[in-house]
């Protein structure tokens, strides 16, 4: 179950260069600044209305979100559902002919629960689930 | 001032495929479909909380989203926010460096007022502010 959108993620070159125009052109409130070494990136979080705006930096070429960049340039990167139980949202889109990327949940920030969708079966647009942690993050 | 996400559109080949998609593996209300023939665009519209997803097909090779399509394959095309002002918020977002496409707002689908800025200046996310019509149409 879908309940809202609860990120889009857009791929920069560099943070430093984008918070100026997602928190002073637009006029978002930024929130914070996240490290995942994981996925090797940094992000720039904005609220916007339910939803935020993740602006990704790659913290290394090698990285998902460092590759993307070379290939494609700088631009939304992929978009997030939030889900109440994210096992059972992968099992169901799976269930109705989705790719998976992740065929069960692993740990996100904020201790949330997320799965990818494989954008071949999502018509190009990479979807990711997140359902919210313990602690209430959103 | 932006107040949310208004609506993603996502640029598929055809409608007739995504729809089951967006519909039956994500599970969300579809809304209606509208077709905009300046903009050579028919348009599949799906609520998620409080913003939309356009799953949109172009009725046209040549037209924006048709050439979109062609050049980068199926994807997120562009973001919309919802803004209380689209006028005052375009000259806004021009005052402080941002390049326009639209440099007065011009008039969208339900009446709203609509506009682009140029994803030159945006890092690379093609974005609109949408100013909803008189008859209060989201």
């Amino acid at each position: 179950m879908i309940n809202r959108i609860q990120h889009i993620g857009v791929a920069v070159r560099s943070l430093e260069a984008a918070i100026p125009y997602y928190r002073d052109v637009l006029g978002l409130p930024l929130l914070g600044i996240e490290e995942v070494a994981e996925q090797k990136i940094r992000a720039a979080v904005f609220r916007v209305g339910e939803s935020t705006i993740e602006v990704i930096e790659s913290t290394s070429p090698d990285g998902p979100v460092g590759k993307f960049v070379e290939r494609n340039g700088e631009g939304i990167h992929h978009l997030c559902f939030q889900v109440d139980d994210a096992a059972s949202a992968l099992a169901a889109a799976k269930a109705k002919g989705a790719r998976l990327i992740d065929e069960t949940p692993r740990l996100g920030v904020h201790g949330m629960k997320i799965g990818f969708l494989h954008p071949k079966s999502t018509f190009g647009v990479l979807t990711e689930f997140a359902q919210p942690g313990e602690e209430g993050h959103e």
